[in-house]
């Protein structure tokens, strides 16, 4: 299983205030399945709120919708090819917890329990945020916008500790999408 | 004046689908503001949207709703402490434009007119996108968030040019905000 710590709701927004790209897990009745999402935000600092995007034709959308509940997992580096797999192929087609979620790293992808949703966290990643849906029908409907509020959150003490941000090596960064298969790694931090 | 060329519409998602901090510029009336914004995505490819949030304490946000309009103007790195200023300082106070954004380069941080929108593209900065405010009142009040559709969009070629960022120095690389001054540097591209 991962390290993780828990990260205090008030910090929770800085796991995600830089941009990276997540991986939503989602769980429903039995059925679970995870996809990737560059289109994600903070929206509030406490209690922390997210905003993601989450498209009508995926399974995902079923199971949060049915569920009221997601996790924001931010994948590393050495994720990145398992990212894309899942940003690029449907949990409607293929079981992504069996065929496409291992790195060849021990637990790297694996579900794993989080201690408020039933959605799992997905193993390896950098840091996790559990999340339950606020109801706007109106911007979920039209813009497939989900709005959200952070029940727990945590982060490998490794990567993320005292509200920082601490990077060991080349492998273990978050990493952005663009498109077409690229990715930035998260690069130099600097005082401005 | 900055040199930078059209980014066709459904190309423009790619500016800001790596997480870059953002500035949010506007006008209305005679009077103009500048802020930074950590918290903005695309919501959609095309016609391309996006989602930004700028609180009600804000000057910006009483230009926005007034006018209707922003831009989101994406730094460099050179412009880090511009970026953090402008993101820390009240329009209220300080005529930002005359006191705040000048890096010492010329033409940086100096407000250049838009094809679309009453509000300024911000000299020396990476890429911009022309917006217009989808009126969603219920957001704006509730959760300070704003929908807007892209009207045209630009870059500096040096930097972003066929759908892709090819950043060609440190300094001109797009930023992305942690908390309490520091910032990442968009790192290294790679294929997954």
């Amino acid at each position: 299983m991962s390290v993780r710590i828990a990260v205090p709701l008030p910090k929770a927004y800085r796991l995600l205030n830089h941009g990276p790209t997540v991986l939503v897990s989602s769980a429903h009745a039995g059925r679970r399945n995870v996809m990737a999402a560059a289109w994600s935000m903070p929206l509030d600092f406490d209690p922390p709120k997210v905003a993601v995007v989450i498209d009508k034709a995926t399974l995902t959308r079923e199971l949060v919708e049915a569920s009221g509940e997601f996790v924001l997992n931010v994948p590393s580096r050495r994720q990145a090819a398992l990212t894309l797999a899942v940003g690029t192929q449907s949990g409607r087609e293929v079981d992504k917890f069996e065929k496409l979620m291992r790195s060849g790293l021990p637990g790297d992808g694996a579900g794993e329990t989080a201690s408020m949703v039933g959605a799992p966290l997905i193993g390896g990643c950098l840091a996790w945020l559990e999340c339950r849906v606020i109801a706007e029908p109106h911007n979920q409907q039209t813009y497939d916008l989900f709005l959200a509020e952070v029940l727990a959150a945590w982060a490998d003490p490794d990567v993320f500790s005292n509200g920082r941000w601490h990077f060991p090596d080349e492998q273990r960064r978050s990493i952005h999408y663009l498109a077409g298969g690229s990715f930035f790694a998260t690069g130099d931090s600097f005082e401005a």
